[in-house]
């Protein structure tokens, strides 16, 4: 007797079927064209890296997450963990290549052993985009605007954007002669959102001290926008080459008519520690518990570990899976399960050339059209086209290309009869 | 002194630089529309799987190359080395939630620790796409038809599509009295143009003994394609299911007017064990010597290791690489570095708001269009956007959104003067 290896996947790697991954495929899709209407262009790197490479000076939480292994020729390998490191090792590598400032996307898997209980995947999709060799404020706003524009062409444009300067932050820490706990201070900080205000209070008393409840006064900062850079630019000391960039950036926001969707909110710091400017994270006003979307940030050294010159350059990355999320619940997400609404029934299997020359005129005309292969009674064929997410069934005649066509409204259930091609074409088209 | 990690990248792998990447992208995209386009929906699978999945009972060659590990739960996994066992386990898996017949498509990255010195790689990207279960010749035609509709898409549509049935040769090799062993020679057969025709008779005459000359004469039959498939039919034994269905085939060929990119070559085999019907491989009538471009055939048990329904199927395989380096030996290579023909100088930083806003308006119009962030001379941007693939530079006057604009056409090094955003979007779509 024989025996079966039992088909299962590990566990936090998912397949993908059809109907999730066309919705997946049309995000990518809405997305890619939004940063290639802004000049960006794409990349790619590969999955599998030197560990020494991608682990870096790291080690800590990525290093017990990263998938690591020898190769056949014992070298230490490991498959990414993020596209950021990648990134810095691409423009290090092949810096004499690229013409700055370089606008990049680069949406592809990672892989983390991340624990799955907390419902997190060990394979996932990020969309990063960035822009590096740019240190204008223009090139922060850049990357606002194509996060508002990204989400606005995925029918989400109902979104508040929240920024803040980590420099103004660290300006104030300075002052509380604090700056050498901005590390601690920041991370907790970024917290607020999930811990609540007490333990935060408390956990920032343990590293700032009698300055615990001046910070949560500073990153609770209420008002408007030009309010908040008020206050803030006061509290950290006066004006700065930090507060004036945000200031430029306000003003780029009302210059494109785009200051509605974005907040100035002194508690985003991002946990990160290599973001040293501006920083963001998006939420999306119908469903701000999912939490951020789409964050990132400034950085000034992003190739350090690989090169002397450094570089730097901001960036923002859209987390997939959250954003499938999102959409599902908000009844938005893309539910088709086939590229083509309608099908060429097959009512004699010899005839099968003339069903594709008939499916293929619908091709043609830009209507995708599914051509079925085998002789079976019509009720089933149209069982197997609603099935497949039809809404239509071309049934031909003895002389397909000469006779007029039948076509069945799947929903309705109801056929029009004695059609040429084209009458059908007008009809799909209407 | 800081210490610097060489940025380098493993051997076999590769970068993909935006001009690269776009041509890839391009290719991609456009073989995507013709099979969704046909009715065939994406699917996607996991990188890493359980080694054992991957594997089956296999072993050999295949087990040489796959990156294979323990991950930090330490179970045994290994990275795909292919599309067809991952789709193999995903149909048995996922059973019940496909509609048969199940077209579907997977472009998708894969691993192989190949010996690089013969210009191969570790990593990369196939484009597979089948149609299970159905034994229909109107499925085997469906995939040859795609496949011919693919290229012309392409603009390479002057191919060859050979053909041929494993069955008819088996019949043959049956009278022979040589039934069993059939694998050793239909792997030879495979080879016939890689090693030539004496080689090939010496090491038929290995496995098949005095009967090695009549096999060279068979899989070397010649005439039309009519010719041929009378002469193979009756070297085995007369019609079958299997020259009927060849036939068959022949005819959906001439119903939808295609016949003339086929021919019936009894030498085609393929390699691989798990083929038992129609095989073929695509050759490009103006680089033929580059091999096939485009290969596969028929199976009667996808599923077989993973479950007892066994699922039959026919399919075909594009190798990406080998398809851009034909493109690019024949100049059709995409040779873009930016989907962006045009962008907009910055005369004044200040105005990086007003310049985006001309520049969305020309994105909201359909054409791409990236906006400059800083301040330059104009010699100095018109360097810069010819660098990033520009073609034209538009330079706005000192109130952006109502003085009239500039237009440099950086090929002819001219200016235009004096015009409006609908002007150039004229211009642009001229």
């Amino acid at each position: 007797m024989a025996t079966f290896i039992e088909p299962k996947i590990l566990k936090g790697f998912r397949d993908f079927l059809p109907a999730g991954e066309i919705a997946r495929r049309g995000l990518v899709e809405r997305m890619e064209a939004c940063f290639r209407s802004f000049g960006f262009v794409p990349i790619d790197t590969p999955a599998l890296e030197y560990a020494e490479i991608l682990l870096g000076k790291g080690g800590g939480e990525t290093e017990k997450q990263i998938y690591r292994f020898k190769d056949n020729g014992n070298r230490d390998v490991a498959l990414r963990f993020d596209l950021t490191v990648p990134f810095a090792r691409f423009v290090a590598e092949h810096r004499g290549e690229l013409s700055l400032p370089f606008k990049r996307y680069h949406i592809a898997k990672v892989w983390r052993g991340e624990n799955t209980q907390r419902g997190r995947y060990r394979e996932f999709t990020q969309c990063d985009f960035d822009i590096v060799g740019s240190d204008s404020p223009a090139a922060d706003f850049e990357i606002l605007l194509m996060m508002k524009q990204t989400f606005q062409s995925l029918g989400i444009g109902n979104i508040t954007i929240r920024i803040n300067h980590r420099g103004i932050f660290n300006r104030f820490l300075e002052r509380l002669g604090l700056r050498d706990r901005s590390a601690d201070i920041l991370r907790t900080v970024d917290k607020l959102g999930k811990i609540g205000r007490d333990e935060t209070l408390r956990l920032l008393s343990e590293s700032a001290g009698n300055a615990a409840q001046t910070i949560l006064g500073y990153i609770e900062t209420a008002g408007t926008f030009e309010e908040i850079l008020r206050s803030i630019t006061e509290a950290s000391g006066g004006e700065s080459p930090e507060s004036r960039r945000i200031a430029r950036i306000r003003r780029f926001m009302d210059d494109t008519g785009i200051a509605d969707s974005f907040v100035l909110d002194p508690s985003i710091t991002r946990g990160l520690d290599y973001y040293t400017g501006v920083v963001y994270e998006t939420f999306l006003n119908d469903l701000p518990d999912i939490g951020s979307v789409c964050s990132g940030g400034r950085y000034d050294n992003l190739t350090g570990l690989y090169a002397k010159e450094s570089l730097g350059g901001v960036g923002s990355s859209v987390g997939l899976d959250r954003l499938i999320a999102a959409l599902e619940a908000l009844g938005k997400g893309e539910t088709a399960s086939s590229y083509s609404k309608i099908a060429v029934a097959c009512v004699k299997e010899e005839d099968g050339g003339l069903y594709q020359t008939l499916a293929g005129r619908l091709r043609t005309a830009g209507i995708p059209c599914e051509a079925f292969l085998e002789e079976a009674k019509l009720a089933k064929q149209c069982v197997l086209a609603e099935k497949k997410g039809a809404q239509w069934l071309i049934i031909p005649g003895a002389r397909p290309l000469t006779d007029p066509l039948a076509l069945r409204n799947l929903k309705k259930r109801e056929n029009q009869e004695g059609l040429s091609l084209d009458d059908i074409i007008q009809i799909l088209r209407a």
